[in-house]
C-alpha cells in the first residue's frame, strides 16, 4: 500500500520534507527566531507552556509552505518570516485547544500540554498565541494577508465544531468528512501557500494555484493521518494509536468500512461509537473490519486523488528545484509513516 | 458606601448606562444586526451557542464605548459599527473561555454556556467568535485599529494567565492585582474607547485621552465587580455570589483584609484559599473579616481614585451631553449593584 520507491535515494519523494527543510534552512532560522521572540511574556507560564509545545519537534510544515510559496517567486524578501511565524502560532494555538477538546494525553510523543500544565492554561496560552499571530500580521501590514488568515482561522474552528457535532454518528457521509478535514486542516495549508504569491505580487491566477495546491496537500496530509490512526506503530507516530477510534471520530477508513458492513459489523460500530462501549480488543477488531472491506485501500486511493490534484495545481508554476520538492511533498504526505 | 443620590432623577449618575443606551440606540441597532449576521455559520451549533450568550442580556458596554467615543467627534460615520461588533465578539470569546477556565456554572443569571453546551463547544465557539472579530476588523481595513485590538487581545490572555498563576496565593500584592485587572478587563475598555478618535481622525493626544478614560473606567468596573462578589444579592447580580472566594481569586477586598490580619485570620485565609478547604459558612466569615478591617471601604476608595482619573482624562474633550454621560458612567461603574 506504499509507493514502490526506496528511501536510500536522497531525492525521492519520501525525503521531500527533509529536502524542503534543507532548502529553506536559512529562512527558517529567521522564522524560528521570531517564534521564540514573540512567545515571550512577563508571565512566565506563557513561554514555558508555548515553548513546551513549540520546541517539541513539530515538523513546521506550514511555515515551510509559506516560505517555499514565497521563494518560488521572490528569493530576497524577508516578508514571509513574520507571516510564517504567524501561521505556526495559529497552528500551535489550534493544537493546544484541540488537545483540550479531545482530552488527548499525548502529542508528538510527549505528554500533551494540557496533561502537564492543565486545561485552563492550555486554553489561555492558545488564545495568547492566536493574538500574537495577529500582532505579527499587523506588523507586516497587509490587509490582504490578514483577510486570508483571519478567514482561515474562522473556518478552522467551524471545522472543529462540525467534527464535534458529527462525532460518533454512524450516518456521517464522506462529503461531511471531507468538509470537516477541508476546514480543520486543509484551509491553513491553503492559506500558508497563498500568502507567498500574494506578498510576491503574483497575479490572482497564481495566488489561486498555490492556494489550491495547499488545500489538496492538506487533504492528503489529513487523510493519511486518519489512516495512520488504524495502521501505524505507536512509538513511531508520536501520538496514541487508536485515538480517533476511542474518540469516535468518523474518518474515511470507518466511513468506507460502514458502506458494506454486515449486520454484525454494524452492531459492532454502533456499540463502540454510538454507545461508547469499548473493550480492549475492539481496536484490533476495527482494524480487521477495515482491512476486510479494503476500506484502508479506499482511503489511500482517496488521498492519492488529492495528490493528483495538488500536482495539477502546480502546473502554472515555472519548473525549478523548489517546485519539484513541492511536488514530491504531496507523495511524502501520502506515504509517510508518522 | 454609595453616593447619596436618588435614582428617581433620570439624569443622575446611576442612570448613565441607560442614558448611554438611549443616546446610542440607532447606532446600536446597526451593531446588533452585524453581530447577529456574523455569528451565523453552516454549523448550527455555532449560532446556537453564540446566540445563547449574546442574547442573554449582556450590557454591551464595550461596543457602546466604541460608538460613544466615535460620536464625540463624528456624528455620521458608519465605521464604528463593524468595530463595535468586533469588540463585543472579543469580549464574548473571552467570557466563553473564562467560564471554561473558572469552571463557572452561572453567567448573567442563567446556566453558563459551558454548562449547557459543554466545555469543548465553548472553547471552539470562543475561537470562532475571536476569528470573526478579526474578519470584521479586516473588513474595516484599518491596520491601526487591528494593531490596537490584536494587542488588547494578547494582553487580555496574559492577564488571565497571570490571574491563574497567582490564584490562591496569599502573598499576592495590590500591584499584582492591579496588573491582572488592568490586563484582563481595562485593556479592552481602553481599546474600545481608543478606536473612536482613531477612526474619527483625531490627534494622538485625543486618542490617548480616550484610551486612558477607557482604561480607568475598566479599572472602576472590575474593582466594583470584585467588591460585589462579597456584597451583592445573588439574584440581582446574575452570577453566583462568592465565586471569586470559592475559586481563590486574590481580589482587592481580600488583599486589603490580609494587610492587618490577625494570626487566626491568616489561618482562616490559608485554609480556605491555599489549602482549598472551604465550609458552607466560610463565605460569611470572609465577609465579616473584610468588613472588620474596612477592606471593602478601601477597595471602594481605590475604585473611586480611578473615577477621578477617568474624569480628568476626559478634560480634553469639548463639553457636550455625550461627554456628561461618559463622566456619569464612571460613577455608575463605581456604584452599581449588579
Amino acid at each position: 500500500m506504499t509507493f514502490a520507491v526506496k528511501s536510500s535515494d536522497p531525492h525521492h519523494p519520501l525525503s521531500a520534507l527533509d529536502d524542503l527543510s534543507v532548502a529553506m534552512k536559512p529562512d527558517m532560522a529567521n522564522v524560528n527566531a521570531l517564534i521564540l521572540d514573540h512567545m515571550q511574556s512577563d508571565v512566565p507560564l506563557i513561554p514555558q507552556l508555548a515553548g513546551y509545545l513549540i520546541a517539541s519537534g513539530g515538523k513546521r510544515i506550514r511555515p515551510l509552505m509559506t516560505l517555499a510559496s514565497t521563494r518560488l517567486f521572490d528569493t530576497t524578501t524577508s516578508r514571509p518570516y513574520r507571516l510564517a511565524a504567524a501561521v505556526e502560532f495559529i497552528h500551535t494555538a489550534t493544537l493546544l485547544h484541540d488537545d483540550v477538546v479531545d482530552e488527548s494525553d499525548q502529542r508528538r510523543g510527549k505528554p500533551s500540554a494540557n496533561t502537564v500544565f492543565g486545561n485552563q492554561s492550555s486554553v489561555l496560552v492558545g488564545d495568547f498565541l492566536f493574538s500574537r499571530a495577529f500582532e505579527l500580521m499587523v506588523e507586516d501590514g497587509s490587509i490582504e494577508v490578514l483577510r486570508i488568515l483571519s478567514n482561515a482561522a474562522a473556518v478552522i474552528t467551524e471545522g472543529e465544531v462540525l467534527q464535534l457535532s458529527i462525532q460518533s454518528k454512524l450516518d456521517t457521509t464522506l462529503d461531511q468528512y471531507l468538509k470537516v478535514i477541508g476546514a480543520k486542516t486543509a484551509v491553513l495549508f491553503a492559506a500558508a501557500c497563498e500568502i507567498g504569491p500574494v506578498i510576491a505580487g503574483q497575479p490572482d491566477s497564481v495566488q489561486k494555484a498555490l492556494r489550491d495546491y495547499g488545500h489538496y496537500l492538506g487533504m492528503v496530509f489529513q487523510i493519511a493521518d486518519d489512516l495512520l490512526d488504524y495502521q501505524a506503530n505507536e512509538s513511531e507516530l508520536g501520538k496514541n494509536i487508536g485515538d480517533d477510534f476511542r474518540e469516535g471520530k468518523m474518518t474515511s477508513p470507518v466511513i468506507y468500512a460502514l458502506e458494506n458492513a454486515t449486520p454484525e459489523e454494524k452492531d459492532f460500530w454502533k456499540r463502540v461509537f454510538e454507545d461508547h462501549h469499548q473493550m480492549e480488543s475492539d481496536l484490533e477488531t476495527a482494524k480487521s473490519i477495515i482491512m476486510v472491506h479494503k476500506a484502508d485501500q479506499k482511503a489511500f486511493d482517496l488521498a492519492q486523488s488529492y495528490v493528483t490534484m495538488a500536482l495539477q495545481s502546480l502546473s502554472v508554476v515555472p519548473d525549478c528545484s523548489l517546485k519539484s520538492i513541492l511536488e514530491n511533498l504531496a507523495f511524502f504526505a501520502l506515504n509517510r509513516k508518522k
